[in-house]
């Protein structure tokens, strides 16, 4: 009943060289000339192998055991995450990613995303650790200072050091322009923090010798909303100019979170009461420092939902193979038994099917946006490089909230599978349920993601950049040489949502209320287009081919046509009824 | 963070007696003569009261306590859930519905039904301990012999005992047709009963003097499958033919599960080791017998979801009145403060609503199934009661699946509506998602309501009850004296799910896999259906009459034609694809 993964790699690869040619891109751009195959094809094989042999037999214990509160600020994670991290650390994975100058690999997003997936895939509590370290070296190196960047970042890429992000308050989440925490200068440059931050993810832990956190608060003058929050890094231990660790710092954990899942990830309420912290960046201008590594942060956070469905639905492939209960509908597979296996059912093959193809279009879109997110950072033409930075900027909430809308759907449809023995802890579904929930809620809830891609993203530019994309869905489903049925239903879902657009841009003109009541349903039929784009592209990779794996791409593109694409139309359907169903209530109506 | 509960008791009235004329049914019909709308009042504000002062109060306490097992047989339940269970016995709810030759109330389940919702909102571990002791109570009425209901009605009736229903084993869930547990006569006529049953819902617990188990075993000759089934009543201490209890019989817990959810019902492993059972009903019929009780049952389980999803609306609906965060699109609402309340935004109302309209079609539903059992059990007319029966037969798997599943989307959503809160075990939501959970997965799990639905209840009979159901709601939905939008989008989907039904039984005589495939999806288009033909009633029901409540009935209608309805087209075009993108691929494929 212990979980069991086989990391993906064949599918990996499919996605990385069969369906983008990520090679080619790689020798074609000089800054990613130091990425090969070879090297990239060990990175995967290692990585697998970690995952499986060190993080998955650390998911299910963690669970049970919870990270805790020891009192005084101390954080206890469970039993073998300390040496885990040490060994995680040392293999070099969080560095891998990360700047070369300070000790990092370089590696582009393509391959980090297929490191995070395996992470995530074997153990999502303990993927939080270092992916709060990268996440807060991405930062750093977009906004700090060549002397801040070269004291930080060389012990996070090391883990040495973890990262934090301290945005959220009690009173202020969704809404960053009300927080309280205040910063005011001292004499020597540095700044005196005093605030209490909540859901802080690795806020303290006993896995690192020094804890970087960065802050956002707000200085003496600073103007009101988001205009007036600034950044700072506030460490746990302060860093003298040698790089040493110095003394303590006045931040400490009050508390922690008892939680659904992620249990063994430490979520800390932090108290800054006057800690020392360093201005990142100019002051005023700390959101814009998050935003660059959000992008990032939030392709990962759908690659959480990525793993975990890849979890589910193999364990859940393994129950239906063994489990032995009533007959095949074509006749009885398994005379010598008293039943057959399940997996001969319909039913349950719909349901490993949905996983599966929400799986495969996850780890191809997430993978398109990667492409961009690595031609933005490593390429040389400036349009090029523009042009990828606004599709980032495009699909990012796709990335976040519809990679992970599926993937728990994914993991539910896949603890169905189990029957009764899906809602026992011991199998270990459950947890996967649990665990991937949180992905729909942070780094800005699936409705924020929604509202970035309707108001900010789509209604802001008049839909330029979305009816782009649309173009270029359109031309790649024409451009497809099979008659597979995929495309067909692409061309349809591309006009759904052009016309879906361009009826939303009208209503956004007159009605302040249409983004807000249509976004969520907006995402969902955009969403789907992005998935029967992604299958365009994997039947053209998989076309003329020979082998079962191949054939069984262009069966499961016809599965999604079939048995997931029209959801496309319901959402699409309820995004252009408007806002007046939902607005014409008073506010007294809801209790 | 204590869950908050106010019992829904408008909207339960409004059911009962503006939706359904309750009253009227009543009077006309002799058996019910002695149900008059003040003892109903009575009854129902009674339950409010008790739900929400007892019950809820032991929801998250034991949650957090969870049922323990002791060793040695022994199962102790959360602090307060023995008193609870005495009160709750002694208030005489336990035999609310019972017959009245052995001390039960003969309550119609139109009225049993609203004060299962508010057991199942207020506390859903707690409720299975009555819930199951009703079911145990419902078979024996349909399948015992006159002296084992005298022995044993009563007391399950007065709580002084409990009851359970032992059917699953370890590799037998759905296909009980391959149980092994084996009952062998003994000399003095009654059986020695001799295996392990799983998943027993109170199969051990401290809250009566005795627990009767209701078991299904194979009698030494009897015929392979589930046509060699038998019932035997097996109480844990022997009760004497004077009705007192004797020596402790030979079935023993031998642990209990831990679970997602519903921590504090204890789900045991029971041991039978040469028991002493007595046979209920005729030898190999023991199938036939739970089956009386489960259409009663399942409907219970469509409650647990509806009392659950009523649950998590209020707290979401008092939560987001409460949260300040952001400005209203439409113009600044709270002017003294730094934000205005999340109920102004669009998105919160969407989900929020979302749960309302579910539970309010949920619970219209719930009472239409109910008042066709109430008129199959107390009516006087033959062919009105076999309709009535047929009607049961058909909506059944509906009323348990569809009503289950739109709960646990509810749950979900409102806990969305919570951003990070939601994730706390504090607030409580996330109890709400971890226990209704279960309410997909056991009764049957909705796969399999919906191979009911589409393979025995419509394929059997060539859709002839289907088909007359959907005349029902057409013909409803065209006599509406109203424009309302509901009207012309219930046609429509009546339109479909007739095109569909027609599809499906024409597919299914050329292939064989055609049921299993499409089962799910249909099942959840004629779900919609039948939560748009409830807000046909509903809307006639408030057309012409004067206040808010009525009116937002009105507009709750439309937003669920407007933004649930749609989804009826998704599943109605994913059935209607058919079962080649699911049964093209070998079961080698799924690893």
């Amino acid at each position: 009943m212990t979980l069991q993964y086989h990391a993906p790699l064949d599918e990996m690869r499919f996605t990385l060289k069969d369906v983008f040619d990520a090679p080619k891109f790689w020798q074609s751009t000089p800054k990613l000339a130091h990425v090969d195959e070879e090297t990239v094809d060990m990175i995967l094989d290692e990585m697998a192998r970690f995952s499986s042999e060190v993080l998955l037999p650390l998911n299910q214990s963690g669970d049970d055991e919870s990270a805790q509160y020891l009192g005084d600020g101390v954080v206890k994670t469970p039993k073998g995450y300390k040496e885990a991290f040490a060994a995680y650390a040392e293999a070099g994975w969080i560095g891998l990613g990360g700047d070369e100058q300070y000790g990092g690999q370089a590696m582009p997003k393509m391959v980090t995303m297929l490191t995070e997936e395996m992470l995530f895939a074997t153990n999502q509590a303990f993927a939080l650790y270092p992916n709060l370290t990268v996440g807060a070296s991405l930062c750093l190196m977009a906004a700090a200072s060549d002397e801040q960047k070269a004291l930080y970042l060389p012990k996070l890429y090391s883990g040495e050091w973890a990262g934090t992000m301290c945005l959220t308050e009690a009173h202020a989440g969704t809404d960053l322009g009300i927080i309280k925490t205040k910063a005011v200068p001292n004499a020597d440059g540095s700044y005196a923090i005093t605030g209490t931050k909540i859901f802080i993810t690795g806020g303290e832990h006993d896995l690192a010798q020094n804890i970087v956190h960065l802050v956002l608060a707000k200085l003496p003058d600073a103007p009101a909303g988001s205009k007036g929050i600034s950044l700072f890094i506030v460490p746990k231990f302060l860093v003298n100019a040698d790089g040493l660790m110095g003394e303590r710092n006045a931040v400490q954990a009050g508390s922690i979170e008892h939680k659904m899942g992620i249990k063994a990830s430490a979520t800390c309420v932090m108290n800054f009461d006057g800690a020392t912290g360093y201005l990142v960046g100019e002051p005023n201008t700390g959101l814009a420092a998050m935003f660059v590594m959000m992008n990032y942060e939030r392709v990962t956070m759908g690659l959480q939902g990525l793993g975990a469905s890849v979890l589910a639905y193999q364990n859940a492939c393994a129950y239906a193979q063994d489990r032995l209960q009533g007959r095949a509908d074509t006749g009885v597979k398994n005379a010598d038994k008293v039943a057959d296996s399940i997996i001969h059912h319909g039913d349950v093959r719909r349901m490993l099917l949905n996983a599966k193809a929400n799986s495969v279009a996850a780890r191809t879109f997430a993978m398109y946006v990667a492409r961009q997110l690595d031609e933005a950072k490593f390429g040389e033409n400036p349009e090029a490089k523009a042009a990828a930075h606004a599709k980032v900027a495009l699909l990012t909430p796709i990335a976040k909230a519809f990679l992970t809308d599926r993937a728990f759907a994914a993991a539910v449809d896949c603890q169905q599978v189990f029957g009764g023995h899906g809602y026992i802890k011991e199998w270990g579904m459950e947890q996967i349920v649990r665990d991937v929930r949180i992905s729909q809620i942070y780094e800005g809830t699936n409705s924020i993601q929604a509202l970035d891609l309707l108001g900010r993203k789509t209604v802001k530019d008049n839909g330029a950049a979305m009816f782009a994309f649309i173009d270029e869905v359109r031309t790649a489903a024409a451009a497809l040489q099979s008659e597979h049925s995929i495309k067909e239903a692409t061309l349809n879902a591309a006009k759904r949502v052009q016309d879906l657009t361009e009826h939303l841009l009208a209503s956004a003109k007159s009605d302040p209320s249409a983004i807000n009541a249509c976004a969520v349903d907006y995402l969902g039929a955009v969403g789907y287009l992005c998935y029967a784009y992604m299958y365009v592209l994997i039947v053209a990779a998989a076309t003329d081919k020979t082998g079962e794996f191949y054939a069984d791409k262009l069966k499961l593109a016809q599965y999604f046509s079939e048995r997931n694409l029209p959801q496309l139309y319901a959402h699409a359907d309820m995004a252009q009824a408007g806002s007046k169903s939902i607005m014409q209530f008073d506010a007294g109506f809801f209790q």
